[in-house]
């Protein structure tokens, strides 16, 4: 089961290789993870992605909010919150101009950051699902031609709870 | 002086923990990280937003180097670079509906993911310059009126260098 932890914790030094230690040691795999300041420069907020039973969460869970810095873990679920992802690929275009790939990017809302005659930088900020299918349809147009995706960036899930 | 370390590696548990306690035993403090997989799920991105000088980027890049996982590392110029952030802002706002954060998204190309009678939820992406000038926009409008902050998500840098 994929689960979504938001911990918010006191912006110490190391405390995000307590954090991920703590994944690490329970063999938690986990498939992303973002952490940058909040409102308060002093105050971070980590989501972490990551697969795991319900036995696995509660004690992630329980060993998060031991940490000395920790201020608060919630798990969210994805039908209560806002899930979302940014992803910066660049593709090697053919030597002329594609346009393939500018129908593309409309198609998905996502936008052109940089062209020179031989490459392309996208944007396209959503949720997993449609972030997964705009690589599809990215590899499969590039197969069909003389493209290929050279770097692929993802932020991973950031994560918010709906409502008050 | 912030740097931008884009490192990639072969996606083993732990690794995050590795790359993390090599910043934190050389005392970095990380501004943000966020890692995910690359269109290979075997093979995972991390971009680390850390201030140092030259002396100790050169010996942080030098350690992440030796990593068993590493495939490789790459200090990212910002002016060569494409660097964006995604961030998520909850607003709590006064019982009634109100039109000045509806505005403030229109200003910033923001989206308004999620409106309950009480609280809006916000998505922006752009450059970090661009999302401390929208917190910063929130954080007055909130203090002239009734309203309040009550969450930030904020991914942290994502970047691909320009060209090929």
């Amino acid at each position: 089961m994929k689960n979504i932890i938001s911990i918010v914790v006191k912006n110490n030094s190391g405390v995000l290789a307590r954090v991920s230690s703590l994944f690490g040691r329970r063999g938690f795999n986990i498939d992303s993870l973002s952490v940058s300041t909040t409102d308060d420069p002093q105050i971070s907020r980590i989501t972490v992605v990551a697969e795991s039973d319900d036995y696995g969460l509660a004690q992630i869970v329980n060993q998060s909010k031991k940490l000395e810095e920790t201020i608060s873990v919630k798990v969210l679920a994805e039908n209560d919150s806002v899930c979302r992802e940014l992803i910066l690929v660049k593709v090697i275009t053919s030597s002329s101009f594609d346009n393939g790939i500018v129908q593309l990017a409309d198609e998905f809302g996502a936008l052109i950051l940089d062209i020179t005659a031989k490459s392309m930088i996208l944007e396209l900020t959503g949720t997993s699902q449609k972030v997964d299918k705009f690589m599809d349809s990215i590899s499969k147009l590039c197969e069909g031609k003389d493209m290929q995706i050279k770097n692929v960036c993802r932020t991973g899930i950031t994560a918010i709870d709906r409502g008050v």
